[in-house]
Protein backbone atom coordinates (compact mmCIF):
# COMPACT_ATOMS: atom_id res chain seq x y z
CA UNK A 1 0.00 0.00 0.00
CA UNK A 2 1.01 3.64 -0.78
CA UNK A 3 -1.51 5.12 0.96
CA UNK A 4 -0.48 8.47 2.55
CA UNK A 5 -0.73 8.86 6.42
CA UNK A 6 -3.50 10.33 7.90
CA UNK A 7 -3.43 14.44 8.27
CA UNK A 8 -4.75 15.14 11.91
CA UNK A 9 -5.49 18.89 12.57
CA UNK A 10 -5.89 19.45 16.72
CA UNK A 11 -7.35 22.36 18.49
CA UNK A 12 -8.68 23.38 21.79
CA UNK A 13 -10.15 25.81 24.07
CA UNK A 14 -7.86 25.75 26.87
CA UNK A 15 -4.73 27.63 24.65
CA UNK A 16 -1.67 25.89 23.13
CA UNK A 17 -0.12 25.12 26.22
CA UNK A 18 -2.49 23.78 28.19
CA UNK A 19 -1.56 20.14 29.44
CA UNK A 20 -4.65 18.47 27.75
CA UNK A 21 -3.76 19.38 23.92
CA UNK A 22 0.01 18.08 25.04
CA UNK A 23 -1.34 14.76 26.43
CA UNK A 24 -3.43 14.47 23.07
CA UNK A 25 -0.53 15.16 20.59
CA UNK A 26 1.34 12.23 22.87
CA UNK A 27 -0.94 9.40 23.13
CA UNK A 28 -1.80 10.10 18.94
CA UNK A 29 1.95 10.11 18.05
CA UNK A 30 2.44 7.49 15.17
CA UNK A 31 -1.02 7.45 13.85
CA UNK A 32 -0.33 10.23 10.96
CA UNK A 33 1.07 13.70 10.63
CA UNK A 34 -0.33 15.84 13.42
CA UNK A 35 -0.62 19.83 12.92
CA UNK A 36 -2.03 21.76 15.84
CA UNK A 37 -3.23 25.07 15.60
CA UNK A 38 -4.52 26.14 18.70
CA UNK A 39 -5.45 29.28 20.82
CA UNK A 40 -2.72 31.28 21.98
CA UNK A 41 -4.33 31.81 25.53
CA UNK A 42 -7.38 30.40 27.37
CA UNK A 43 -10.75 30.84 25.09
CA UNK A 44 -13.03 28.47 27.72
CA UNK A 45 -16.50 28.54 26.93
CA UNK A 46 -15.93 30.06 22.95
CA UNK A 47 -19.23 28.05 22.04
CA UNK A 48 -18.45 28.61 17.88
CA UNK A 49 -17.78 32.03 17.81
CA UNK A 50 -15.68 33.50 15.06
CA UNK A 51 -13.40 36.59 15.34
CA UNK A 52 -15.40 38.95 13.42
CA UNK A 53 -14.38 42.62 13.86
CA UNK A 54 -10.67 42.19 14.03
CA UNK A 55 -7.94 40.34 12.64
CA UNK A 56 -6.37 37.22 13.51
CA UNK A 57 -2.69 36.57 13.69
CA UNK A 58 -0.69 32.90 14.12
CA UNK A 59 2.93 32.13 13.87
CA UNK A 60 4.70 28.58 14.56
CA UNK A 61 5.73 27.57 17.85
CA UNK A 62 7.69 23.90 17.05
CA UNK A 63 8.44 21.80 14.63
CA UNK A 64 9.11 17.87 14.65
CA UNK A 65 9.10 14.82 12.76
CA UNK A 66 5.39 14.43 11.68
CA UNK A 67 3.96 17.48 14.18
CA UNK A 68 3.87 21.12 13.53
CA UNK A 69 2.53 23.56 16.13
CA UNK A 70 1.14 27.05 15.74
CA UNK A 71 -0.73 29.57 17.75
CA UNK A 72 -3.28 32.02 16.65
CA UNK A 73 -4.92 34.60 18.24
CA UNK A 74 -8.62 33.69 17.48
CA UNK A 75 -11.00 31.72 18.70
CA UNK A 76 -10.96 27.86 18.56
CA UNK A 77 -13.14 27.94 15.17
CA UNK A 78 -11.01 30.43 13.67
CA UNK A 79 -7.79 28.40 14.35
CA UNK A 80 -9.74 25.47 12.21
CA UNK A 81 -10.99 27.83 9.32
CA UNK A 82 -7.23 29.59 9.43
CA UNK A 83 -5.19 25.77 9.37
CA UNK A 84 -7.33 24.72 6.51
CA UNK A 85 -7.24 27.88 4.47
CA UNK A 86 -3.67 28.26 5.20
CA UNK A 87 -1.45 25.48 6.38
CA UNK A 88 -2.97 22.33 5.46
CA UNK A 89 -1.68 20.77 2.09
CA UNK A 90 -5.02 18.81 1.80
CA UNK A 91 -8.28 18.28 3.49
CA UNK A 92 -7.54 16.39 6.67
CA UNK A 93 -8.56 12.85 7.67
CA UNK A 94 -9.74 14.42 11.25
CA UNK A 95 -10.26 17.46 13.17
CA UNK A 96 -9.79 16.69 17.06
CA UNK A 97 -10.67 18.99 19.75
CA UNK A 98 -8.82 18.60 23.13
CA UNK A 99 -8.65 17.25 25.19
CA UNK A 100 -10.47 19.94 27.19
CA UNK A 101 -9.78 20.48 31.28
CA UNK A 102 -13.16 20.12 31.99
CA UNK A 103 -17.18 18.27 31.50
CA UNK A 104 -18.41 19.26 27.93
CA UNK A 105 -21.31 16.81 28.19
CA UNK A 106 -25.28 17.16 28.57
CA UNK A 107 -26.23 21.06 27.55
CA UNK A 108 -22.53 21.76 28.02
CA UNK A 109 -22.00 20.99 24.22
CA UNK A 110 -23.67 24.33 23.47
CA UNK A 111 -20.66 26.61 25.48
CA UNK A 112 -18.12 24.65 24.69
CA UNK A 113 -15.26 25.95 22.56
CA UNK A 114 -13.51 22.40 22.30
CA UNK A 115 -16.78 21.29 20.68
CA UNK A 116 -16.56 24.63 18.46
CA UNK A 117 -13.62 22.87 16.98
CA UNK A 118 -15.41 20.04 16.34
CA UNK A 119 -18.38 21.19 14.72
CA UNK A 120 -16.45 23.14 12.46
CA UNK A 121 -14.57 20.29 11.38
CA UNK A 122 -17.91 18.51 10.82
CA UNK A 123 -18.72 21.77 9.05
CA UNK A 124 -16.25 21.34 6.51
CA UNK A 125 -16.92 17.53 5.93
CA UNK A 126 -14.01 16.20 7.86
CA UNK A 127 -14.93 13.41 10.55
CA UNK A 128 -14.42 14.83 13.99
CA UNK A 129 -14.00 13.76 17.54
CA UNK A 130 -13.90 16.58 20.79
CA UNK A 131 -12.14 14.78 23.97
CA UNK A 132 -12.76 16.21 27.86
CA UNK A 133 -11.78 15.17 30.85
CA UNK A 134 -14.56 16.17 33.84
CA UNK A 135 -11.03 17.50 35.82
CA UNK A 136 -10.90 21.94 35.17
CA UNK A 137 -7.69 21.02 36.80
CA UNK A 138 -4.61 22.39 35.27
CA UNK A 139 -2.60 19.75 36.16
CA UNK A 140 -5.60 17.36 35.78
CA UNK A 141 -4.43 13.48 35.38
CA UNK A 142 -5.26 12.35 31.70
CA UNK A 143 -3.64 8.99 31.87
CA UNK A 144 -6.85 6.90 32.35
CA UNK A 145 -8.52 8.33 29.34
CA UNK A 146 -5.49 7.80 26.79
CA UNK A 147 -6.08 4.44 25.95
CA UNK A 148 -9.41 5.35 24.99
CA UNK A 149 -8.69 8.36 23.16
CA UNK A 150 -6.00 6.46 20.84
CA UNK A 151 -8.87 3.72 20.23
CA UNK A 152 -11.75 5.69 19.32
CA UNK A 153 -9.41 8.11 17.12
CA UNK A 154 -8.40 4.70 15.60
CA UNK A 155 -11.76 3.87 15.09
CA UNK A 156 -12.73 6.82 13.43
CA UNK A 157 -9.89 7.00 11.25
CA UNK A 158 -11.11 3.01 10.22
CA UNK A 159 -14.75 3.81 10.03
CA UNK A 160 -15.16 7.54 9.13
CA UNK A 161 -18.36 9.51 10.05
CA UNK A 162 -21.18 9.80 8.53
CA UNK A 163 -21.37 13.19 6.62
CA UNK A 164 -22.96 15.91 9.18
CA UNK A 165 -22.11 14.11 12.14
CA UNK A 166 -19.28 14.01 14.82
CA UNK A 167 -18.45 12.65 18.15
CA UNK A 168 -18.67 13.89 21.75
CA UNK A 169 -16.42 11.80 24.28
CA UNK A 170 -16.34 12.58 27.70
CA UNK A 171 -14.77 10.76 30.59
CA UNK A 172 -15.68 10.87 34.20
CA UNK A 173 -12.48 12.33 36.75
CA UNK A 174 -11.72 8.22 37.78
CA UNK A 175 -8.59 6.28 38.25
CA UNK A 176 -10.54 3.35 37.18
CA UNK A 177 -12.93 4.00 34.01
CA UNK A 178 -14.98 0.68 33.25
CA UNK A 179 -15.23 0.96 29.77
CA UNK A 180 -17.17 3.21 27.36
CA UNK A 181 -21.20 3.90 26.39
CA UNK A 182 -22.47 5.40 23.27
CA UNK A 183 -25.14 7.68 24.69
CA UNK A 184 -27.34 10.62 24.32
CA UNK A 185 -27.45 14.44 25.27
CA UNK A 186 -28.57 14.70 28.62
CA UNK A 187 -31.52 16.89 29.77
CA UNK A 188 -29.51 19.34 32.33
CA UNK A 189 -29.43 22.68 33.29
CA UNK A 190 -27.34 25.49 34.89
CA UNK A 191 -28.38 28.07 37.96
CA UNK A 192 -27.15 30.19 40.63
CA UNK A 193 -24.79 31.34 37.71
CA UNK A 194 -23.33 34.57 38.83
CA UNK A 195 -20.91 35.24 42.00
CA UNK A 196 -21.34 39.31 42.65
CA UNK A 197 -18.30 41.49 43.67
CA UNK A 198 -18.02 45.42 44.38
CA UNK A 199 -15.11 47.25 41.94
CA UNK A 200 -12.93 49.15 43.84
CA UNK A 201 -13.81 52.39 41.56
CA UNK A 202 -17.84 51.54 42.24
CA UNK A 203 -20.27 49.49 41.18
CA UNK A 204 -20.69 45.74 40.93
CA UNK A 205 -19.17 43.16 38.78
CA UNK A 206 -20.56 39.48 38.11
CA UNK A 207 -17.75 36.31 37.50
CA UNK A 208 -19.69 33.64 35.64
CA UNK A 209 -19.97 30.33 37.48
CA UNK A 210 -23.27 27.96 38.49
CA UNK A 211 -24.48 25.02 39.48
CA UNK A 212 -24.96 22.17 37.14
CA UNK A 213 -28.57 20.27 37.17
CA UNK A 214 -28.86 17.25 35.53
CA UNK A 215 -32.83 16.51 35.17
CA UNK A 216 -32.66 12.68 34.63
CA UNK A 217 -29.91 11.64 36.80
CA UNK A 218 -31.84 7.72 36.12
CA UNK A 219 -31.75 7.84 32.09
CA UNK A 220 -29.16 5.23 31.90
CA UNK A 221 -28.36 6.47 28.07
CA UNK A 222 -27.56 9.89 28.86
CA UNK A 223 -23.91 10.93 28.74
CA UNK A 224 -24.55 12.02 32.66
CA UNK A 225 -25.17 8.95 33.46
CA UNK A 226 -22.43 7.13 31.80
CA UNK A 227 -19.82 9.71 33.52
CA UNK A 228 -21.35 9.35 36.93
CA UNK A 229 -21.44 5.66 36.60
CA UNK A 230 -17.33 5.84 35.49
CA UNK A 231 -18.04 5.02 31.89
CA UNK A 232 -16.50 7.32 28.85
CA UNK A 233 -19.34 8.70 27.79
CA UNK A 234 -19.24 8.80 23.73
CA UNK A 235 -22.30 10.82 22.54
CA UNK A 236 -22.79 11.29 18.40
CA UNK A 237 -23.42 14.96 17.81
CA UNK A 238 -25.25 16.66 14.65
CA UNK A 239 -24.84 19.51 12.75
CA UNK A 240 -28.69 19.80 11.61
CA UNK A 241 -30.31 21.50 14.62
CA UNK A 242 -33.80 21.08 12.92
CA UNK A 243 -36.47 20.06 15.57
CA UNK A 244 -38.64 18.21 12.85
CA UNK A 245 -41.05 17.01 14.76
CA UNK A 246 -41.90 20.20 15.35
CA UNK A 247 -42.54 21.58 11.97
CA UNK A 248 -46.24 20.02 11.35
CA UNK A 249 -47.55 21.86 14.11
CA UNK A 250 -46.17 24.85 12.96
CA UNK A 251 -47.37 24.91 9.71
CA UNK A 252 -51.12 24.64 11.61
CA UNK A 253 -50.47 28.36 13.28
CA UNK A 254 -51.64 31.45 11.68
CA UNK A 255 -48.39 32.67 10.58
CA UNK A 256 -49.07 35.29 7.87
CA UNK A 257 -49.93 38.61 8.01
CA UNK B 1 -58.82 37.89 33.67
CA UNK B 2 -56.23 39.19 35.89
CA UNK B 3 -53.25 38.03 33.95
CA UNK B 4 -49.79 39.72 34.42
CA UNK B 5 -48.74 41.38 31.07
CA UNK B 6 -46.14 39.25 29.12
CA UNK B 7 -42.65 40.03 30.33
CA UNK B 8 -40.43 39.90 26.99
CA UNK B 9 -36.47 39.95 27.56
CA UNK B 10 -34.43 40.53 24.37
CA UNK B 11 -31.08 40.73 23.27
CA UNK B 12 -28.63 41.00 20.19
CA UNK B 13 -25.32 40.44 19.03
CA UNK B 14 -25.15 43.49 16.93
CA UNK B 15 -25.19 45.69 19.90
CA UNK B 16 -27.43 47.49 21.80
CA UNK B 17 -27.23 50.67 19.72
CA UNK B 18 -27.77 48.30 16.24
CA UNK B 19 -31.27 49.76 14.38
CA UNK B 20 -32.54 46.44 14.67
CA UNK B 21 -33.32 45.56 18.45
CA UNK B 22 -35.04 49.09 18.18
CA UNK B 23 -37.31 48.44 15.59
CA UNK B 24 -37.76 44.79 17.53
CA UNK B 25 -38.61 46.97 20.44
CA UNK B 26 -41.15 49.06 18.44
CA UNK B 27 -42.86 46.75 16.85
CA UNK B 28 -43.45 44.50 19.87
CA UNK B 29 -44.73 47.75 21.95
CA UNK B 30 -48.04 47.09 23.68
CA UNK B 31 -47.44 43.38 23.70
CA UNK B 32 -46.00 43.06 27.42
CA UNK B 33 -43.41 44.61 29.42
CA UNK B 34 -40.02 44.80 27.62
CA UNK B 35 -36.78 44.33 29.11
CA UNK B 36 -33.56 45.04 27.03
CA UNK B 37 -30.31 43.58 28.00
CA UNK B 38 -27.87 43.64 25.37
CA UNK B 39 -24.04 43.95 24.65
CA UNK B 40 -22.32 47.15 24.93
CA UNK B 41 -20.89 46.56 21.52
CA UNK B 42 -21.05 44.32 18.44
CA UNK B 43 -20.68 40.59 19.27
CA UNK B 44 -21.55 39.05 15.96
CA UNK B 45 -20.51 35.59 15.17
CA UNK B 46 -20.60 35.05 19.40
CA UNK B 47 -22.51 32.09 19.10
CA UNK B 48 -23.29 30.70 22.34
CA UNK B 49 -19.86 31.55 23.80
CA UNK B 50 -20.13 32.63 27.64
CA UNK B 51 -16.73 34.95 29.47
CA UNK B 52 -15.35 32.39 31.78
CA UNK B 53 -12.20 34.23 32.17
CA UNK B 54 -13.13 37.97 32.92
CA UNK B 55 -15.94 39.55 35.05
CA UNK B 56 -18.92 41.32 33.27
CA UNK B 57 -20.69 44.24 34.25
CA UNK B 58 -23.90 46.09 33.22
CA UNK B 59 -25.97 49.47 33.75
CA UNK B 60 -29.48 50.64 32.63
CA UNK B 61 -29.47 52.64 29.70
CA UNK B 62 -32.90 53.76 29.80
CA UNK B 63 -36.33 53.65 31.13
CA UNK B 64 -39.89 54.56 29.79
CA UNK B 65 -43.43 52.75 30.45
CA UNK B 66 -43.04 48.69 29.74
CA UNK B 67 -39.54 49.55 28.65
CA UNK B 68 -36.12 49.13 30.38
CA UNK B 69 -32.60 49.05 28.59
CA UNK B 70 -29.50 47.75 29.73
CA UNK B 71 -26.49 47.29 28.64
CA UNK B 72 -23.90 44.34 29.19
CA UNK B 73 -20.07 43.90 28.55
CA UNK B 74 -20.25 40.24 28.17
CA UNK B 75 -21.39 38.16 25.34
CA UNK B 76 -24.75 37.79 24.20
CA UNK B 77 -25.73 34.46 26.00
CA UNK B 78 -23.96 36.28 29.21
CA UNK B 79 -26.93 38.95 28.47
CA UNK B 80 -29.94 36.47 28.80
CA UNK B 81 -27.98 34.82 31.74
CA UNK B 82 -26.97 38.40 33.81
CA UNK B 83 -31.11 39.27 33.00
CA UNK B 84 -32.71 35.96 34.43
CA UNK B 85 -30.12 35.91 37.28
CA UNK B 86 -30.37 40.07 38.44
CA UNK B 87 -33.07 42.26 36.63
CA UNK B 88 -35.52 40.11 36.03
CA UNK B 89 -38.20 39.39 38.84
CA UNK B 90 -39.41 36.48 37.41
CA UNK B 91 -38.84 34.23 34.75
CA UNK B 92 -40.07 35.74 31.21
CA UNK B 93 -42.84 34.60 29.19
CA UNK B 94 -40.38 35.12 25.93
CA UNK B 95 -36.90 35.36 24.83
CA UNK B 96 -36.36 37.38 21.34
CA UNK B 97 -32.45 37.55 19.92
CA UNK B 98 -32.52 40.13 17.04
CA UNK B 99 -33.22 41.72 14.70
CA UNK B 100 -30.30 40.56 13.57
CA UNK B 101 -28.52 42.47 10.30
CA UNK B 102 -27.50 39.19 8.38
CA UNK B 103 -28.66 35.97 7.77
CA UNK B 104 -28.80 32.95 10.12
CA UNK B 105 -30.30 30.68 8.53
CA UNK B 106 -28.57 27.34 7.11
CA UNK B 107 -25.46 26.27 8.88
CA UNK B 108 -25.02 30.24 10.46
CA UNK B 109 -26.96 29.00 13.27
CA UNK B 110 -23.76 27.70 14.84
CA UNK B 111 -21.71 31.17 14.18
CA UNK B 112 -24.76 32.91 15.44
CA UNK B 113 -24.99 35.25 18.49
CA UNK B 114 -28.09 35.76 17.62
CA UNK B 115 -29.18 32.39 17.85
CA UNK B 116 -26.97 32.14 20.59
CA UNK B 117 -29.45 34.04 22.60
CA UNK B 118 -32.48 31.82 21.69
CA UNK B 119 -30.55 28.71 22.40
CA UNK B 120 -29.64 30.08 25.91
CA UNK B 121 -33.44 31.10 26.72
CA UNK B 122 -34.22 27.85 25.26
CA UNK B 123 -31.70 25.83 27.35
CA UNK B 124 -33.59 28.01 30.85
CA UNK B 125 -37.07 26.72 29.50
CA UNK B 126 -38.05 29.79 28.04
CA UNK B 127 -40.09 29.92 24.65
CA UNK B 128 -37.33 31.57 22.38
CA UNK B 129 -36.99 33.30 18.56
CA UNK B 130 -34.30 34.61 16.99
CA UNK B 131 -35.11 37.06 14.43
CA UNK B 132 -33.00 37.55 11.22
CA UNK B 133 -32.56 40.12 8.25
CA UNK B 134 -30.48 39.04 5.17
CA UNK B 135 -28.96 42.69 5.12
CA UNK B 136 -25.73 43.00 6.87
CA UNK B 137 -26.55 46.99 6.25
CA UNK B 138 -26.32 49.27 9.68
CA UNK B 139 -29.26 51.03 8.16
CA UNK B 140 -31.32 48.27 6.48
CA UNK B 141 -34.48 48.24 5.80
CA UNK B 142 -36.58 46.41 8.42
CA UNK B 143 -39.54 47.48 7.27
CA UNK B 144 -40.99 44.50 5.37
CA UNK B 145 -40.32 41.95 7.85
CA UNK B 146 -41.84 43.71 10.87
CA UNK B 147 -45.55 42.69 10.83
CA UNK B 148 -44.29 39.07 10.25
CA UNK B 149 -42.32 39.82 13.59
CA UNK B 150 -45.19 40.68 15.19
CA UNK B 151 -47.28 38.43 14.22
CA UNK B 152 -45.14 35.10 14.79
CA UNK B 153 -44.31 36.80 18.29
CA UNK B 154 -48.06 37.16 19.13
CA UNK B 155 -48.64 32.96 17.83
CA UNK B 156 -45.70 31.80 20.35
CA UNK B 157 -46.77 33.98 23.43
CA UNK B 158 -50.56 32.13 22.01
CA UNK B 159 -49.44 28.83 21.88
CA UNK B 160 -46.01 28.23 23.47
CA UNK B 161 -43.24 26.55 21.75
CA UNK B 162 -41.79 22.50 23.34
CA UNK B 163 -39.36 21.83 25.85
CA UNK B 164 -35.96 22.13 24.21
CA UNK B 165 -37.67 23.53 20.81
CA UNK B 166 -37.18 27.73 19.68
CA UNK B 167 -37.43 29.17 16.37
CA UNK B 168 -34.85 30.44 14.17
CA UNK B 169 -36.19 33.11 11.87
CA UNK B 170 -34.79 34.56 9.04
CA UNK B 171 -35.93 37.50 6.54
CA UNK B 172 -34.43 38.22 2.90
CA UNK B 173 -33.87 41.39 1.70
CA UNK B 174 -36.50 42.14 -0.66
CA UNK B 175 -39.63 44.90 -0.55
CA UNK B 176 -42.70 42.58 -0.81
CA UNK B 177 -42.37 39.06 0.86
CA UNK B 178 -44.61 36.07 0.07
CA UNK B 179 -45.58 34.94 3.36
CA UNK B 180 -43.87 32.56 5.91
CA UNK B 181 -42.66 28.84 4.89
CA UNK B 182 -41.70 26.40 7.84
CA UNK B 183 -38.33 25.07 7.21
CA UNK B 184 -35.48 23.22 7.74
CA UNK B 185 -32.19 24.03 8.40
CA UNK B 186 -30.27 23.76 4.85
CA UNK B 187 -26.92 22.14 4.39
CA UNK B 188 -24.51 24.60 3.31
CA UNK B 189 -20.55 25.77 3.45
CA UNK B 190 -18.33 28.48 4.01
CA UNK B 191 -15.08 28.39 1.81
CA UNK B 192 -12.51 31.17 0.66
CA UNK B 193 -12.91 31.97 4.19
CA UNK B 194 -9.70 34.49 4.59
CA UNK B 195 -8.56 37.61 3.31
CA UNK B 196 -4.89 38.44 3.77
CA UNK B 197 -3.38 41.53 4.39
CA UNK B 198 0.16 42.74 5.62
CA UNK B 199 0.39 44.10 9.41
CA UNK B 200 2.11 47.47 9.47
CA UNK B 201 4.71 46.36 11.63
CA UNK B 202 5.55 43.13 9.56
CA UNK B 203 3.71 39.77 9.41
CA UNK B 204 0.52 38.93 8.10
CA UNK B 205 -3.24 39.16 9.58
CA UNK B 206 -6.25 37.33 8.68
CA UNK B 207 -9.85 38.94 8.72
CA UNK B 208 -12.21 36.42 8.20
CA UNK B 209 -15.00 36.56 5.10
CA UNK B 210 -16.17 33.83 2.77
CA UNK B 211 -18.24 32.49 0.34
CA UNK B 212 -21.64 30.63 1.27
CA UNK B 213 -22.55 27.82 -0.92
CA UNK B 214 -26.08 26.35 -0.78
CA UNK B 215 -25.17 23.05 -1.31
CA UNK B 216 -28.95 22.07 -1.95
CA UNK B 217 -30.29 25.00 -4.12
CA UNK B 218 -32.93 22.80 -5.20
CA UNK B 219 -35.10 21.35 -1.84
CA UNK B 220 -37.82 23.79 -1.34
CA UNK B 221 -37.75 22.84 2.14
CA UNK B 222 -34.92 24.19 3.06
CA UNK B 223 -34.56 27.87 4.81
CA UNK B 224 -32.26 29.07 2.15
CA UNK B 225 -34.97 28.06 -0.31
CA UNK B 226 -37.52 30.23 1.20
CA UNK B 227 -34.97 33.14 1.31
CA UNK B 228 -33.97 32.56 -2.16
CA UNK B 229 -37.89 32.60 -2.95
CA UNK B 230 -38.96 35.58 -1.02
CA UNK B 231 -40.17 34.13 1.89
CA UNK B 232 -39.40 34.51 5.76
CA UNK B 233 -38.10 31.28 6.33
CA UNK B 234 -39.53 29.64 9.79
CA UNK B 235 -37.05 27.01 10.90
CA UNK B 236 -37.69 25.11 14.37
CA UNK B 237 -34.35 24.40 16.24
CA UNK B 238 -33.35 22.19 18.91
CA UNK B 239 -31.26 22.09 21.78
CA UNK B 240 -30.54 17.95 21.63
CA UNK B 241 -27.72 17.84 19.22
CA UNK B 242 -27.44 14.04 19.36
CA UNK B 243 -27.17 12.81 16.23
CA UNK B 244 -29.57 9.13 17.48
CA UNK B 245 -29.58 7.72 13.88
CA UNK B 246 -25.47 6.85 14.67
CA UNK B 247 -25.75 5.35 18.29
CA UNK B 248 -26.37 1.93 16.68
CA UNK B 249 -24.01 1.92 14.25
CA UNK B 250 -21.34 3.15 16.84
CA UNK B 251 -21.94 0.36 19.53
CA UNK B 252 -20.98 -2.46 16.81
CA UNK B 253 -17.61 -0.86 16.73
CA UNK B 254 -15.01 -1.76 18.45
CA UNK B 255 -14.67 1.25 21.44
CA UNK B 256 -13.14 -0.04 24.73
CA UNK B 257 -9.31 -0.67 25.39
Amino acid sequence: MNKEKPLILISNDDGVTAKGIHELVKILAGLGEIVVMAPDGPRSGASAAITSEIPVRYSKVKEEVNLTVYKCSGTPVDCVKLALFELLPRCPDLVIGGINHGDNSAVNVHYSGTMGVVIEGCLKGVPAIGFSLCDHDADADFAPMLPYVRKITEEVLAHGLPKGTCLNVNAPKASVLHGTRVCRQTDASWGSEWCRGQHPKGGEYFWLTGKFTNNEPDAEESDRWALEHDYVAITPIQIDMTAYGLMDELKTWNLNV
